[in-house]
Order: C-alpha cells, then structure tokens, then sequence
C-alpha cells in the first residue's frame, strides 16, 4: 500500500539547517544517441534523471553510502519532496555533461542539493533538490544514524 | 553543436498570455514493477517522464497533434524551460495512475501545463512545466503556426 | 551481494513442459516523442522494455498477479534468464504499439512467451523471454505457490 | 511513416564477413539505486540497454565516431537487426559493471558484437548484437563511408 510521507511539503523541513559551503562535486556524465530525441537534443526526461545521478554519487563521495547502502544496509530513506529545474541550453552528445552538485542544507529532517551542469563550458540545466530522511520500512521520518551527518559536514569542511 | 535556446529564463513568456480555464484531462498510467526501485515505491526520475507523457497526450488531444506531429510535420518544437515538481505520496503498481493535466497559460512564445497525478484518491505528486515555441532547426523562438492555438482554445472551452 | 541464480542457463529448464496453446494477449502500447531518438525511430533499447511490459500485463491477465504483487506478496521471483529479439521493422509514434503475447512453456521451474509487436498490421519486432522461478530473497530455485500455474493453465485453456 | 529495413533477418549478412581478433574493449558503467526494482537487483530491461551503451562506447573508440556522429554528420545509420542475451548472474549497485565488447563480424552491410558484463569477477550477463549499415533517411541498405572500416580494422589489428 501506499503510505503518504509524513512531513512532506515546503515548510516541514526549515529548522534546524545549516549551509554546507563545499565546492561543487562534480559528476561526469557521457550523453549518448539513445539519450536524445528527434529533434536531436537529449529529451527533456533524461535531465531530472541525470540529476539524480549526480546527487546519488555525491552522496557516496561525501557520506560514503550511495542510496543502496544507506537504505539496504543503514535503514534510511532518502525520498525527494521537491525537485525545480530551469533548462538553459540544450545538451547533446557533442560534449561531455558535467553536473557540479552542492549541499545547500543539512538538516536532520532533510537535505537539499542544488546541480548545475555543463557542456563545455555551458550552462545547460541547474535545479534544486530536496530529499527528507525516512525509516523505508514505514516512510515515517526519522533521523539519519550516528555518523553520516557527521561524516558529511567533515568532509565539506575539507572540501570548502 | 549545442545552440543556447533564446528566450528561455523566466521572464521571457509574462505578457500576451491568458489562462485557459479547461476541466482536467487525464492522462492514466499502469505502474510497473520496473519502475519501482528497492524501496518498493516508483523511483522519483520516473515522476517526471509520466508528467511529460501526460503533457504529450493532452498536446494529441487538445491541439490534434503529438509532439512527434508538432516538430517533424509542423516545424515546431517546444522545448520545456522549466519544471517543478512536489512529491507528496510515494507512487506504487498497485493502483493506477491518474495524471491531471490543466492549461494554465497559453502564450506566442509559451505554454504552461499543471500537473497532479493521484493513485486511488490520494495525491501523489504535483507540478508545473513550462515550454517555449521554436523552430526546431535554429532553436529561435517562433509563434506556432495557424490554427494550432485556435484549435486549443476552441477545444479548452468546450470542456470548460 | 549478487547472488548467482540457480539453474540459470539453457537446459536447465527442458523437463516437465507442455505447451499452453493460447490465442495472443494483446498489450497496447502508445509510443512517445521520448522515446524516439535523432533517428526519428523509436530507440532500440525501448523494445525490449516494452516487451517486458507486454509480459508483466500478461501475468496480470492469466495468473492474476503482476510482478510486484508475486515478488512482494507471494514471495516467488520470476527473473529473467534469456531474451533473444529480431528488429523487423522500426518502431514510430505514428501508430499504436500492439504487443501480442503468446505463452510457449510452462513449467515448475521456468516459464517462456513469445512477443510480436506490431503497427498498423506491420511485424515491427519478435522476440522470445525465458524467466525461471526462485525464492526472491535467496534467488534460489522454487516452485510457483499452489494455485498460479493452474490458475494459468485454466485461462489459457479459455482463451485458445 | 516507418519504413521497412531492407535486408533485416538472418541471412541477410552471411557473405564477405570477417572476423576481427580484437582484445575486448571495455566498458564500466556505474550501477545505480534507481536501475534496481524491488528485489533488489538491476531491472532486466537496464540490462539490454547498458550493452548498448557499451557498444556505441566501442565505436567512439574503435571507429572515431559514435553514433550521434556517425548518423548526423556521416549520414549512416547503424539500427539493430537482431540482440540476444543470457542473464547469469543478478547485477547490483555493489560492484562496477564491466562491460567486455569484441567484434564478432565486420562486413559491409552488417556488424555484430558481443558482450560479456562482469560484476567483481563474476560473468553476469552475455549477448549478441547485430546492427546493419543503412542510409538514415531511407532505412534502405548503404555501405558505410570509405574510411570507417579500415580505420575499425587497422585499431583492431594494433589491440589484437
């Protein structure tokens, strides 16, 4: 059955958050011909998923758990509430597409990263994404376990 | 090569648009197992595919052409600018998927569409996306060609 | 940790099958823009997709449970251990998609359909998909609960 | 409207083939959470779509071109005509998928590849792609432009 996720919505998660002024992690990512559409620009639908992506492998850098681990082996979900992306320029397979991810606020409700990502040199897509902590099993929220916030704001430091 | 699509930002489709006051048109989704990750819910990037699929059938049924119809046969592309997108219950195959999609301006330069998808009553996830008019060989803004803003604003009234 | 699956392989599944001879299940499927790519075609990997939601429709169709609900409720896996597919003719937007698929065996360990799409009366694909029967946490082989292979056998006997 | 591929189905490509000794060229792909389904493993449908990413991998490096470059600015079209694929082993997000692709057959109306994917040593899927040379506005059969043989011929020699 579908549980509806407690705390959702804008408001739930303002407390309590703090910058994490890191410099942006970036995710490679290459673009290929099954990526584009007729007009031959990758589809619009690929760009969120290509976010993901690189908020996924920003998670396994910096917290050292993709979303794999830490909902398999740490008990923790990682659901988005929100997702905005303004589309800049189109992205094709000409160029390598490089997503730089930054952690806007940590919380021990939620998280927020922003992304923008480049091809050579353009701008072609930035946006922003929020994800609440959840137990997976019942989708109510919880607190993430010992050591992942930290392990996070350690390594922000280092980075910033 | 990848071409910045001009008047993309918002701002640039504030003026000359009106709101088009239509009933819903749904747009239904079976839900399948492969879309679902290991949380046992849909995983999120497939939110906004179906969103763009209910978008691309309303687009068949209000202006009389797909989008495939629209670029290939029309000239016209429509590029999204921009979308947003609120998560508010998780999505699961056990229910269908109905996707509301509302007109909510239509402009020379743009078109915006709402969404919100229920499974079973409840509200699962909600947003907007923004689209601009362009020739689909240059990505330069153009006005749709005759007949196909008619034709949506004769039919919005019909079903309003 | 990936687990090899037990019994995976050709010849392990030749014994104690019969052949279910029923009329086709037709799965219709809408092609989208997105699913399209520069060539103006529906991108190949798409097929054996679509394919496999032809199949999961089947399920629901003459064993009355999809996949999530045999995965998550009955507690039987049903991966897949082969799929082979012949591309006839390219796949377009311009018409609806109908999967017909036909059951070719059945047994306690293994269960093989046959998939031919088609559009506007044209062969576009045909393909063949083995899947086998395990203990979804173990990936072990099982046998199906008591109940869907008959429940199988009975509609299939109906519809022929 | 779609058009028919001439020269589609076996037999097709029998003649004046050859076969390339190339040490198999490797693709890695990274595994995400959102390529796995509810149990916990990559949805099957990812599986065929990764072997071709890992193909047109093979031809950015073995031919100088992929095939966004090939179609749009060599005007050849290289769909496939036929792909099969054992699954032996489930992939997760734990390992790396490494991707193995060799060159099977190289003629002038055809091209088949296989791929084998490894997990942490172990063989998780295996396959066989064929694709045919046509000319992308037609979908009728063409040679492939003078140079792009012998440039995959004379890379295969140096890595064999």
């Amino acid at each position: 059955m579908s549980k509806p996720i407690e705390g959702r919505g804008h408001g739930a998660f303002e407390h309590g958050e703090e910058l994490c002024q890191a410099k942006p992690f970036v995710h490679r990512i290459r673009v290929h011909w099954g990526d584009c559409d007729p007009a031959k620009i990758a589809y619009t639908a690929n760009i969120p998923a290509w976010a993901l992506k690189a908020i996924e492998s920003w998670w396994e850098h910096y917290a050292g758990v993709d979303w794999y681990q830490i909902n398999l082996d740490r008990k923790v979900g990682t659901p988005f509430v929100h997702m905005n992306l303004d589309f800049r320029s189109p992205v094709t397979p000409r160029h390598m597409l490089d997503c730089e991810v930054t952690l806007k606020r940590l919380g021990h409700r939620s998280i927020t990263h922003a992304v923008r990502a480049y091809q050579d040199g353009v701008l072609c897509f930035e946006g922003e994404f929020v994800a609440v902590f959840v137990d997976p099993e019942t989708m109510k929220p919880r607190t993430p376990p010992d050591g992942i916030l930290e392990t996070i704001r350690a390594r922000c430091s280092e980075s910033s």
